[in-house]
């Protein structure tokens, strides 16, 4: 396989500065890194954060970001065994640990104070040519699709892992708020291959179908319910067991506290950086309830995200654009106007 | 034995009004019930928010307070197996609950919606007979000493509950705010002896001293320390894996959020009427925090909490004093004077 | 409703001895208990065992056997609250038990020493109207085909649990040893359910499409395979996950111990009086797993597995005959003939 | 820090062989590795199976065993970050692993399948300078007693895990079958500091004085018991919650079945080439027992067992010899004559 030496990237040099669409060196895999030809990459929420410096998380100048990269070995250092050329990869948010410190020993890996961020601390996926540590590197089985797969290497562990945290059995139910959005489409497949009953909750009665399309039970629409949380305790008959909230929205958030159910548990998903929820003590410990935070997933949730995609039970709805074009989905994040998720095709 | 027909009891029949020391009938047992003769009772802070009627529970007028009640079983319904006339027994917070829901089934009874609260909907233990489910009621072995053992029923129970609630593994530090009082100073052996390394936090040098003398490894005074959380973090070497909320300062439970251990559990105990604590989403998603509420404990937990104090590896500072003296204890309580538990002797 | 004096009932009087379908009383319900209009009983293995005497169990004589038993609440005693009388109920093999051992207070109701066994120590189900303990009685809602819900009672619920104690997470491969039998056909359905992929093994080609008409997603014919482990082993990519040993052949139980994959669940289910398996210390260290015996279900796991058949999701393909015809039905347990469940009409 | 070009080791070259002690080459660290020179190397009763070959384990030829190496790091690979040259460091049964299969990436590295093993597949510690992954070595903080250290590297961190596959709860009892010898003792000591209760088995009066002497409540001599079953199930009211199998006597193990409590779980822990244990399987099943394999530990396990070694919870009472006297040691691990651990000095 020949390795050019120059590739195509979207480069910036300060926080909210132009996405320059530019010529730039092929990166050299280090002794414990995969130089992988990026194919596909999917556009997440905190790309946008990143560009803009509007999360408190260590950023280095210039960048390239991205972190849902798929695409192919095509080198890789001296001590990288496991890997073959031609392999496909995955590059995602967590490019590498040091798994010594007390949480990667323990499998919480994304909270090593040594993590290497792909796409905030280390250049991401917007690049032909990107590096990750081998161990950390997601694999693909052959033949997989790989403009589909790119969105569940942040997306998809996400909230697979999301819905591990909230700890349920299967044939309980769990409310997603944000449910039609790009995070939210995907917990509701995966909530649904989990053996979970889903209710889905946002704005809109298309949303509402396309929720259900995917295997939510009910749906609650915010916009025309007179009361959210009493419309889910309802169809739950007392509350979700677990809630997902993958929505950015502050009141959203709040308002979970209402349907969860006695003795469930609320988890916490995006990176909003100003909001805050308040939780009164008293129902707190009255309904025992439990609030926790999740981030991303570690190798094994990973690797099981990807399972469940390739037995073809989440199926990510993307829309495809060159690398060229990132600006103008940026855009589009920013107002909120995305159903599904935009992937780029690096060779445009 | 022989059962009086009349007893002495303290009532009360309107929030915050007169606490009446009087006489009353002996109640008689239904046919699933014990007949308690109640020796001792400990005095808990909520006690005091049920007679003054300051928290969103239901409450029965006129009542009789108190849930912490150690006596003998002198007489029982049909119904009742495994008692015996003579045996030791405490009565508690949780007096009976269905059995039949979905929190009973799953051993969360102290959530049961059908929940027959001593002390609240149920006449309580200060009085000296009175009536206990058989399922719930907890049995002492021979030779307890009732009036040390009282505290335990509820004070115990919550705070070993509690620390079960934080998840934690031997060897792990908990942090204890509030370490000095009633439920504090129960918390700090209850986990000393479960194998958890101690760090308590309470104000002054003095209950420093007395917080170290039940097994603390570290104490934190929050009059003298510039910074709590900061300490507290350097303590334990990166924050506590488990935090214990026993005070109930609403700025202290905020502050917890600060010094809890990335991936750590904070449990929050008290039942003040009006607190709540702000979360920031951001914080608790990249610290992957969990906070948890916790509320008594169920009868496993509550066999689990008498055997290690029968174990004489937790033992509760009591003062004695008669149940005709209730009002003054509440206003000590009230005025927050009281280091460990005041219990009454329902003989005077 | 009017109850009447006799009724209808299987009896029998000595360990395989004749099985008398004759008139006897009407039992009357103890204060705790309800009377129940049994309309249909299944008939599972562990009758026979009783009736043989071949099993060491207490079991008393004379003897209705029975314990699938579902109909509707006639009367109930006067302790009884949480069931009106028409209420559809299931009567199961835990009858009940004493609530307050170490067992029971944690959610093990099913090895409390105390327990009271329907038909074995409590007369069963194969009777017109039979008694039942109103906190282990099954709720069924309204409007639920009593005939084929029946089975889950004591099958449904033992496979449920067994599942649950494999200690899977969804997307997980389990092993089914005995799948298209009664207990096996229903573990299926439940695994798949659950969102567990399932390999079924049992003995020739119609049995297997018996098995994937279910959703089993392979099967191991253990009458044509070569090498049932290897087989296994090839299919789940590395051994199940876990294994379910719904067999009653020690051997199939044996064999379970190499194709349960490195650190994963073997899980017994069945009672044969003398069965033991042999396991390779070296290998149970080397491999860390674990084997594990599961018995019945809690009243948690009942109302779980419960859901599932409400929702559709858990058919039995059972056979109604009358309950005069249980001795034929026997010998055809005895034969190993039956395919999913025989049932019986109490009316006929 | 000088390095030498040749060193003292202990080597073997075929199986039973003469062990002999000579001067061979200091290796060199590969890009991951540190280089470490060994103080002190405890001597494991599986040292002694691999030199004779008596294990189904991969080992290879000519061998230097040992996998309990206390020392300081002197060298480093390139790719080495978080250790400095003088760090103090344990090399320990698992050197590496591949951390990428879906064991490694679950934390049970142990089991993975491309795991190198110290004193098997990669030379061990009987030599003055040894070779360990940097990402397994273990981290021992200044100041650390290697001598009294070294011990922990396998027979603490084996006994350590097995007490936490052992599943219990603090105030809960384990019997250690084996308590006296060099794993049992430490586990006795775990044991305690992990707030369990210890009942001690083993043989004769001495026996039993030093392991009550280590925190043990109760022992039974299984050289004057004439019922080993009935005494344990009489002290622990009921069977021992867990227990831990660190005897290699199939008889012993065997017996484990019969205390056990109802629900608790026997951890099987030494790996004796051809033993096996017979599990009736209705018992098990009626019992509802788990049985389990638990194998060395994990990072985290190792940094956990260290953890309650430097906090002095935990002392190892050993005897120190010289490395070139291994066949001696040996031979008395052989005759089963070994109180506590001997660790070489290599030095001598």
């Amino acid at each position: 396989m020949s390795i050019p030496t120059t590739q195509k990237a979207i480069v910036f040099e300060s926080f909210g500065g132009p996405l320059l669409y530019k010529d730039i060196s092929v990166p050299a895999p280090k002794p414990n890194e995969l130089l992988v030809h990026i194919k596909y990459s999917g556009v997440c929420h905190s790309d946008l954060y990143a560009w803009k410096g509007d999360v408190p998380l260590p950023i280095n100048l210039p960048l390239i970001g991205g972190h849902e990269g798929a695409g192919e070995v095509v080198a890789m250092g001296e001590n990288v065994s496991d890997w073959k050329i031609g392999d496909l990869v995955g590059v995602k948010w967590l490019n590498s640990s040091c798994l010594t410190c007390e949480h990667c020993m323990n499998g919480r890996e994304t909270v090593c104070p040594n993590a290497d961020i792909t796409g905030f601390t280390h250049d991401g996926t917007f690049q032909q040519y990107s590096t990750a540590d081998a161990i950390q590197a997601a694999k693909f089985p052959k033949g997989t699709d790989l403009a589909s797969a790119a969105p569940i290497l942040c997306a998809g562990i996400t909230v697979y892992k999301a819905l591990k945290t909230a700890d349920m059995i299967p044939g309980q139910w769990v409310a997603i708020s944000g449910a039609a959005g790009g995070l939210g489409s995907l917990a509701v497949q995966y909530a649904k291959a989990m053996g979970y009953r889903v209710v889905g909750i946002d704005g809109g009665k298309e949303k509402g179908e396309f929720v259900k399309s995917l295997g939510a039970e009910a749906y609650v629409d915010y916009l025309s319910s007179k009361d959210v949380s009493n419309e889910v305790n309802t169809i739950t008959e007392g509350g979700a067991h677990g809630v997902l909230n993958v929505s950015v929205s502050t009141s959203a958030m709040q308002q979970s506290l209402e349907y969860v159910r006695v003795a469930g548990t609320v988890v916490l998903v995006g990176l909003p950086a100003e909001a805050t929820i308040k939780t009164s003590v008293f129902d707190a410990v009255i309904k025992t309830i439990t609030i926790k935070g999740s981030a991303v997933g570690n190798r094994a949730d990973t690797a099981e995200a990807i399972d469940f995609f390739n037995r073809g039970l989440v199926k990510c709805p993307i829309k495809i654009v060159g690398l060229s074009e990132i600006a103008q989905v940026y855009k589009l994040l920013e107002q909120g106007k995305i159903l599904g998720r935009y992937v780029v095709d690096t060779s445009k």
